[in-house]
């Protein structure tokens, strides 16, 4: 039988996930889209699919509902619906054997977010550090804009100013970007073990994160502008990719 | 006096400025932000400023229409509202005394367009030609996303099959992004004139254009991903920056 009504207790149960409290709560968050779903079945963290009456189910998980069309437009994060939606539970990643990772400091964009994940993944990178008020990765903008990246790459929210100190501990080189106390980017060294700090959209890198560098660097642009931290971290890990 | 119906005529043709039709109909386009109206007010491409009523007028100009709150929220292109919004006319563009340029085609999503275009700033590159299925630059989105570069850079929409001919008539070496017939990013060389050119965010490249390149290149990523648009124009982009 069907879902067919919103007020459903269970309809409500999945609507709250569209905010991080309610994801949280129940170590849950939703993924629409063909593609993304079938990057959650790969690693094993669906829970269950909801699919669109009368709909065919194309994917190899058979825990399913179905729902009424004003179910999945309810429960959809999307303008236009979804015919397919996975409840998956958060994943638990460990970043091991490591040599180059990412610390992110209070990223607040969930496209720039993504975009980051995806392109870490691109580059081999071994792992992401994020604050604790870095925006969501289970923000649905945020894991549509990893494009999948984000069930495969370990993403791990910490107080980073306690794992600078440990990576420090493991001999890896912190490497901060900043305006002032830097060398151009180019001339950045090769180091076994590199860890490359991006802080706010705004902002940037908080003072005493920065305290904790090793080095800073600023990638040579034009005097008057800034990069997109996206863009930066996409430049800053092609040149440390694995 | 100020504007406070909604169904003020002017504010009607305020209005259609957030669609691309009524963009090129009046060659007119909004701009929200002081930031963004400052850039705007640099280059005098303001026509007119909305500010809501009883608020002071923080910008050096005085063509202005005072506008009630439901008024400016209607004009407004943000879910929050605006406390000032300028009508700006279309920028003429020329690309002129070049050595680097970049060529979009069928690029679709305004954040990448608008990120592209700041980072295209911030590295001094001299001009971005447009492809015409390209999203609109005058998108508010794609506004926002350049932080104002837009206001200075060159762009301009374009049969990109005729300027790669004029293109290679001038001198230029080009540079397409694919996967097929490569090199690694990392082997490309030094040249005077260099054009970069990209593809839509899914297709990539179109294959007529694709054959007037002189080499395609490709970024060294893991075999199973592919870069966010952007992000690889950023590092091409700052590899040969000016």
């Amino acid at each position: 039988m069907s879902i067919q009504s919103v007020q459903n207790e269970r309809v409500k149960q999945w609507v709250k996930l569209h905010g991080k409290k309610g994801r949280d709560e129940s170590l849950q968050f939703l993924v629409e889209g063909e593609h993304l779903i079938k990057e959650a079945l790969k690693v094993n963290c669906v829970d269950l699919l909801l699919i669109e009456e009368g709909i065919n189910n194309p994917f190899d998980f058979s825990v399913v509902e179905e729902c009424s069309i004003n179910v999945m437009n309810k429960v959809s994060q999307n303008v236009s619906g979804a015919k397919y939606i996975a409840v998956c539970h958060y994943i638990e990643h460990h970043i091991v054997d490591a040599t180059r990772v990412l610390l992110l400091d209070n990223v607040q964009d969930p496209g720039n977010m993504g975009t980051i994940i995806r392109t870490a993944y691109s580059f081999n990178i071994d792992g992401i550090y994020c604050s604790n008020d870095c925006v969501d990765v289970y923000n649905d903008k945020t894991i549509r804009s990893t494009q999948g990246a984000i069930f495969h790459l370990p993403v791990i929210r910490c107080d980073l100013n306690q794992i600078c100190n440990e990576l420090k501990g493991e001999g890896y080189q912190l490497f901060g970007t900043a305006l002032e106390n830097a060398i151009p980017f180019s001339e950045a060294k090769d180091f076994d073990k590199v860890a490359l700090v991006f802080g706010n959209e705004g902002q940037g890198i908080r003072k005493d994160l920065l305290g904790l560098m090793d080095q800073n660097f600023k990638i040579e642009i034009n005097e008057f502008d800034s990069l997109n931290v996206a863009i930066a971290a996409g430049i800053c890990m092609y040149r440390y990719r694995k």
